[in-house]
């Protein structure tokens, strides 16, 4: 489990700058380049994906890179299991958005020998799961392999409901969660050969392992509850600490978490800081809505897991404060 | 300037694959993925960028990768430079297609210390150049700079004239070039400090190292020759030797070449397999059109090169067989 930095000497060194930080300037930049921010009904930089207006339907547009050694580790699971991870957490954000994939280009960097194809193997079978269709990419030789996937999604049925961006929370709302935590780290840290569970308990290792290896995006999940009038939602890709952290801070609310759905076999700990289970946590004012909307659907029952509150710095699990946590590279 | 293969040996390793033959290899599998090939009107892998229907108005997708010390040397240019160009090629391939560039999402990785928000600043300078907003992208650690931009385009005025493919050239076609070649390739060898011209010929070397540093995607170019009924367009990425003999294989036809304007202080070499000059060559078989329509948009009048031939496999320069060149990576 990774902690906020494996290493604080380094970010304390000058020169040396905070992923968001770099985030926040860029995003000034690039606005300023385009003259404006961004206008009503567009969300550019700051989402879990950008909506666009291009024709009748919004158009959602989102980018993930992921790095040999940073994000996946070829040595843990095979290169076909590497592309379906690559295409998968893309499509996890179009799914935070309640947007539906449809088209994505896929480009890949590596060092002579790598198996490309079998790579692209897993990205056709995440494809043809998903309905997304691989339109485009580019390939070059590079040190290290890089896969980066960019998707493009429409909002089915227009503009309204609107996405499910991250700022959409109020206070009061209910927060739910799609599925169990914590069974990607516990995955990686079977795969990794370490030892099973600290606290004893049992869990399937291939189901385990199979989080963190083949993670599935909750598309149907998404659009779901972007219809049945969710208020935000975001993907738990770095921890649900640090995600549902986003949720409070783009919507000014607080986040008072109850308790969380822990995978059998993964640690509390892996639950809140593991990160890469690829759940939404979704905000809603309609609960029981919600719940019905995703029992039509024929969807797993959402877990609800605490509240928005007034308190827009409070961030709780059972009362106690909740480190934030999560992942983020320095440069 | 590199020519075919830098290591023939390698390619012909055992488990050793050419970029196009990868490239092939996964077009079949995410073909297969999709349970169909491209509907009409659509066009996926194959091209400078994807064409697909989404609302009104097609709409075009690219991707490219930029990685350090494959594409860019940032001992050669500033970080701003290495921005710049980097969404100045997705750009180029827009505008290979006739569209107008109107987002794209940013995604870096590099080692601790790049520059990235200096990056940032060049790639800000392009977008504000071209009206492209840049709307979303991702940061990671990795051991060597990748900067990859995928960019969204619209084909403006509605479907009709259709984006400039590859496929579209026929025999009797004129070949224009909408500027003077081999100064990108010049200005590399000038940064690198090996001596001028061989040809001893002469040419302002911060000009021919901006061509290399700083290209410029041949937008407006690309809209008025869509409009003005060309066939067929490619971006002279690889060299035009490369570049417009996959536009002779795509419509199968032949290639016959008068000769090509070569950039001051450039030479022939440089102008036929340097690549990277970002120039249009444009197929029609309505070159005093052609002409107008550049002319009445105030642009430099495009230059003929050749025309298209019924013999598909020729490819010749001034009657001679032109070696087809180009740069490609093998894995």
């Amino acid at each position: 489990v990774e902690r906020p930095n494996s290493d604080p000497a380094r970010e304390r060194s000058p020169g040396v700058v905070d992923e968001f930080t770099l985030i926040e300037r860029l995003r000034l930049r690039f606005e300023k380049a385009a003259g404006a921010g961004s206008p009503p009904g567009e969300t550019w930089i700051g989402d879990d994906a950008a909506v666009v207006a291009l024709g009748e339907e919004p158009i959602v547009l989102t980018t993930d890179l992921v790095v040999g050694g940073v994000h996946v580790d070829l040595a843990l699971g095979g290169p076909e299991d590497a592309g379906y991870k690559s295409l998968m957490v893309s499509l996890s954000d179009l799914a935070a958005m309640g947007a539906r994939p449809r088209y994505a280009l896929v480009s890949m960097a590596a060092p002579p020998g790598t198996e490309l194809e079998r790579i692209g193997a897993g990205i056709a079978e995440a494809a043809a799961e998903t309905g997304c269709v691989i339109v485009g990419g580019d390939l070059s030789g590079a040190p290290v392999l890089v896969v980066s996937v960019a998707a493009v999604g429409v909002l089915e049925g227009g503009p309204e409901p609107p996405a499910l961006l991250r700022s959409g929370a109020v206070p009061g709302d209910t927060l739910f969660v799609t599925g169990t935590l914590g069974g990607a780290a516990a995955g990686l840290r079977r795969l990794r050969g370490v030892e099973g569970s600290p606290d004893g308990s049992a869990g399937s290792a291939p189901e385990l392992e199979a989080r963190f290896l083949r993670p599935r995006a909750r598309i149907v999940a998404g659009e779901v509850a972007r219809r049945a009038g969710a208020s935000a939602a975001v993907d738990v890709s770095d921890g649900l600490a640090a995600d549902v952290g986003r949720v409070g801070e783009a919507s000014g609310v607080g986040i008072a978490l109850d308790g969380v759905p822990v995978e059998p076999g993964a640690t509390l700990e892996e639950a809140l800081y593991g990160g890469e289970d690829y759940e939404l946590v979704v905000a809603t004012g309609a609960p029981s809505q919600l719940l019905a909307a995703f029992e039509e659907a024929g969807l797993a029952a959402p877990r609800p897991i605490g509240t928005c509150t007034a308190r827009a710095d409070q961030r709780t699990l059972a009362g106690e404060v909740l480190e934030p946590g999560g992942w983020r590279h320095s440069f």
